[in-house]
């Protein structure tokens, strides 16, 4: 059921990637590499699902969904940039600034960007009020104080010991924020009651906490292949990890704490989430 | 009046650039640091005083109409990356990465781009249909069709002899459809009607050619120091340019047709548009 559930949403998403009008020129092309780089659309598969478990219709609010993912992308393409974080590879492929160039790379990143707020705006979506709201949710979530924020604090860490409510504070910024409009987007679009929001929000929050623990347990348990990058590769470059300073059992357990919040947040949905609740367990036992 | 008119609309855009928060974290100052960088402001300028035009009050559009200058200014600390143009100084200043390196002027590209359609969501914008509309509509101007095409069209054309209508292209995707949608933002916010909505485009489009003529005049005849760019780099790159291809006096004879074009394209607003008008002649005759 949930593997079933998780095709037909990976399907829309793919199927509306496919329909935008990709042309032959380079930018197209390099936003294009990108975008099907093989991610797990985790984004917008936390909104589809988040309409659906407040009623909603998920097709009704792909275009939103698929904003998300836009913005991850761009997200990935520039930090891997040669001033940033210079890595070569990504998922298991050259990154996209090795493959088109640091100029096109940049562009490609940036149209993705500037798209994402086109998709977001859509006049199919509804509800106009709603959708402004949301596009400032966003825009706050991608923003200065979230992931742009979280990525300069990761650039600053770099080198430096941190501590466990350092690394918190970088992840909530650098990929929870947006993890967490990606359920509320599904909550807010669907119309969704403001309890249910809060408890997409508190469901999200402990989710990408969750993530980012795994993410780093990987790195160190991960076979290189499956990962698609090189694992260890924290531990190379001297950076402060849930398992360096949890151990990699404390790190598991703090993994699973997480876990349960996010599906205890869930309680108001019944049986409305199951699909949310069993993609957290998907998270915790995902290999790459 | 012009001085007075557009003195009064640089202040209201001063004043509320000033009143963001900047922090004193190094993605806020490299932000800010870019925003006050000493541009002429004519994308503000021209959303205020389209909304002007057609009736309305600026002070109601500010925060959509500064949206403009954050977007123009991304761009530009995009543009001038070393992977880019490579340009050490911007305005007689340090570019930003001069100042605060790449990663930090990638990021404060990217911050800025986002907060850009933050304040284009403001609430207190009224009517979200025309609002969700501008948002697709700059969106489309500054994305991969509009300014960052044209950014990847200029980056392609390097040192290839490119002919009018190439360049035409390409100043009309990467400076043109920003300020277009920059005469329209006014327009369709203050409610406007379409035919208003027409002639504000088929001003703009004119103004915005003019714009980057008067740029190529003063490549080749302007002072450095007034400029702040150092003069004659266009023709040391091997760039083509209106001056290139039409001459010194055929480039003035053009700029001076699309000053016409522009300022007739006013006729619908009578007395309503002098201080557009004006604003073209100001463009013809500016130094830097």
């Amino acid at each position: 059921m949930f593997d079933a559930t998780f095709q037909r949403y990976l399907t829309m998403i793919e199927q509306f990637l496919a329909q935008l009008a990709w042309d032959k020129d380079i930018l197209s092309q390099s936003m294009y590499y990108s975008l099907i780089g093989g991610g797990k659309r985790i984004r917008p598969v936390l909104a589809l699902a988040s309409a659906e478990a407040v009623g909603g219709n998920p097709e009704a609010i792909l275009s939103a969904a698929v904003a998300l993912e836009f913005i991850h992308t761009y997200s990935l393409i520039h930090d891997d940039l040669p001033a940033m974080d210079n890595d070569d590879y990504r998922r298991g492929r050259l990154s996209n600034h090795k493959v088109f160039g640091e100029a096109y790379a940049i562009l490609a990143g940036d149209a993705l960007l500037t798209y994402a707020f086109e998709l977001l705006a859509d006049p199919g979506l509804g509800q106009p009020e709603r959708q402004l709201r949301l596009i400032r949710e966003v825009a706050v979530a991608a923003g200065k104080v979230g992931m742009v924020g979280g990525q300069v604090a990761d650039v600053a860490g770099e080198g430096k010991t941190l501590t466990l409510p350092d690394i918190e504070e970088i992840h909530k910024a650098k990929t929870g924020a947006l993890l967490t409009i990606s359920a509320r987007l599904g909550g807010i679009l669907a119309g969704g009651t403001a309890e249910q929001e809060q408890a997409l929000t508190d469901y999200a929050q402990a989710l990408g906490l969750a993530f980012q623990i795994k993410d780093d347990i990987l790195d160190v348990v991960g076979d290189s292949e499956t990962l698609g990058k090189l694992a260890g590769s924290d531990l190379r470059q001297g950076k402060s990890t849930y398992v360096s300073l949890l151990g990699l059992e404390g790190a598991g357990q703090e993994l699973h704490v997480q876990i349960l919040k996010a599906q205890s947040a869930l309680k108001p949905f019944d049986e409305g989430a199951i699909f949310l609740s069993e993609l957290a367990n998907y998270i915790e036992q995902r290999q790459h």
